[in-house]
């Protein structure tokens, strides 16, 4: 009896994991110029963290988390997302204390939900995520944007919506959150149980449900814009005002609030307008969260972040049609006519190899014309063939696939020729 | 409070984490050059799958497996190893009627295994590892072993010790096994519990009893290589002369024996000689499991492969004093003067990065003197300085960090000159 793989996971196949080594590349380059550098955290974490990093009222805390004790009686999660768990080392390490500020970090891995498996989610998903931590100028807001925007500009996508919003500060958040009490209350009875619950602790996500979307008070709430202070409107403004300066375009959706507790001031979604892509149009979202470093232990700092789905990126790329190339040919297959050429080719192959050159043989004890044939299925650029009149004669041919070009190469003078043939 | 990372796992920072990229990057090199294809399994699995295979009597799944129910009930656990998970995608997706055979793939991400932490153990660490499927060609044994020393080799490790083992085929163990049944039957009860009970189960693995090492039975314990058929010390002969072929040095040892239950024919182990590396030398371990296949629901299929952990690469690295080279500085910071031209400069930034120039500029509302700083600290090449005055007049200037060098550029051709400035 065989084993499958389980639910709602997938396996990265060769011809595919060509492609994710194609984007992981690219965003790392970009990070690069951008100047973010790379963290890795654990695949699981203490699950108090993301309680607290994520928040108790979300789904994900209460519905979607891979959650168990280790043999030590503790309790982990696998990460369900980046952000905390980035914040918790960024804390634990003190990088507040860093000599370069602000810290700008990105992450890439496996991140784990256990929801309904549909079309383009999974339970094992891979995200990419950068955090600009220690700075509240509107310039990083808009640096992280538009490294978004530039990663997936670079890789090909057109069709492309950034929407954003603020959710103004603290005093702002709090003037909107009364409004959207005293909007909702008086027929709070006919929304959904998780409305019910939302009104008191966080009335924002209101908005976000997807249950209620056409109740007529959603078309009608009080949206933040009305609310913004104004230290948090010219936060907004300058945002606005450098995304213009990078000529990126932009939406501002007043309704844009984010599923997650600690965003604050801007917040902002990439979403694809390829036909075809399906409902679900979200490719990135991102947001600025004052106060999740304290919550995590750290002191007062600020910080901005995204993250996005591999899995969904390379669905639009699907969706535009624009394709990833594809891993090239080698270099040189060796075919062999005889048991010494066969044996001998072991050894040149090596050396091939070792100086730099793509190179494959038969490990199957195939004819000359089987070999061949698999030179081609890789794409080879050259055969080499060598026989055990030829190996006895200490030559070797070398036949281009390119132009069918035949040349006799003594073997000592292979690896140098084929050096020089490859520039 | 502030949340600690788990026991047992570490975060990889910015710092470390570019030695890493390194190491995964020149081990992609490698394998495209050897036409070893990645291959991304989940991070967990059916539970069935590592008792099957990895084996019910083995350490690992008795007791370091981190093993839990999902939300639906199965019994899934984070894989402790990469080879049967690689199996049993080949298995799954039907590899074995690939055109392209031997099917040659790698993976590399991180595993776990809940053991004691010590120096140098953690219960998270980053496995590479190759399999190669559905070959019983010994070149491809020797394939697989060279490719392993290549990748030490490229990394610059130079004390390194090949040990390889034959452990025959199937007829060649049933022999050895009785042989050491009769060995150590008659004093059975002096060795430890674990040892008693792998007295029929696989006593093969008494030779590996880290507790009865010094029992004086260990010494005169018949060794395989007398009970090896003439197709199986055939078969080691030829993976020896090949090794030979490649220049690589290797030491037999008849004792080499691999924990796992699976393995058959060549065995192989690299191990650090580099001084102050540690107890625990072996960095590498692999061999031939020809049966695993089948045992995962597959048709009969050979398979050979190895796999190392980076975390321990990493240390030899350390021990032999090689340094990786670290990221290069950026080529641009844009230092500005005045509100007007640090607003300007986002712009700017913005073209430069989007020019594929590294760039950087100050987020912290920083005077010109602890710009300068900043760029010093980013190892800047040039700093691009920017006043209102300038900005009213067009201008900008320009100063090599190299030879402190200056020049004024037309604003409008700042991107093109520094263009040509990077070549």
């Amino acid at each position: 009896m065989s084993i499958n793989i389980p639910r709602g996971t997938k396996d990265i196949l060769p011809g595919e994991s060509e492609r994710w080594q194609y984007i992981e590349n690219k965003a790392r380059d970009i990070c690069r110029n951008y100047q973010y550098k790379e963290i890795r955290t654990p695949i699981f974490e203490h699950t108090e963290l993301f309680q607290r990093g994520v928040g108790d009222t979300t789904d994900i805390v209460q519905k979607e988390m891979y959650t168990f004790e280790d043999r030590g009686g503790r309790s982990l999660t696998l990460r369900p997302e980046g952000t905390a768990s980035t914040v918790r080392s960024y804390v634990e390490n003190k990088m507040f204390g860093y000599p370069s500020q602000p810290v700008k970090l990105y992450y890439m891995g496996p991140m784990f939900r256990y929801e309904r498996p549909q079309a383009g989610r999974f339970r094992q998903f891979v995200q990419f995520g950068v955090e600009a931590l220690g700075s509240k100028d509107p310039a990083i807001d808009a640096e992280v944007i538009s490294m978004a925007m530039e990663i997936y500009r670079e890789l090909g996508l057109k069709s492309l919506k950034l929407v954003i919003n603020s959710l103004g500060d603290k005093e702002s958040r709090k003037a909107h959150r009364e409004a959207l009490i005293a909007h909702f209350q008086p027929r709070i009875g006919e929304f959904c149980h998780d409305c019910q619950s939302r009104l008191e602790k966080n009335p924002m996500r209101i908005l976000d449900c997807k249950k209620d979307r056409e109740h007529e008070l959603m078309k009608t709430a009080p949206d933040i814009t009305g609310y913004l202070n104004e230290e948090s409107a010219d936060y907004f403004a300058k945002v606005k005002q450098y995304l213009t300066a990078m000529d990126i375009e932009f939406i501002v959706d007043p309704n844009l609030v984010r599923g997650l507790d600690y965003y604050n001031h801007t917040a902002f979604e990439i979403m694809s307008s390829a036909e075809g892509f399906g409902a679900i149009t979200t490719l990135c979202g991102g947001g600025r969260y004052n106060g999740l470093v304290e919550e995590i232990g750290g002191p007062e700092t600020p910080g901005i972040g995204f993250a996005f789905s591999i899995e969904r990126l390379l669905a639009a790329l699907d969706a535009e049609g624009v394709a990833i190339q594809n891993e090239e040919g080698i270099d040189c297959y060796l075919a062999a006519l005889g048991e010494k050429a066969g044996e001998y080719t072991v050894g040149l192959l090596h050396e091939l190899r070792q100086a730099g050159i793509s190179a494959e043989r038969d490990y199957l004890g195939r004819k000359v014309k089987a070999q061949f044939k698999a030179a081609d299925r890789l794409k080879a650029k050259y055969v080499a063939v060598l026989g055990d009149d030829e190996l006895e004669a200490n030559t070797i041919t070398l036949k281009s696939m390119a132009d069918g070009g035949q040349t006799e190469v003594p073997l000592d003078d292979f690896i140098e020729t084929f050096r020089k043939i490859k520039g």
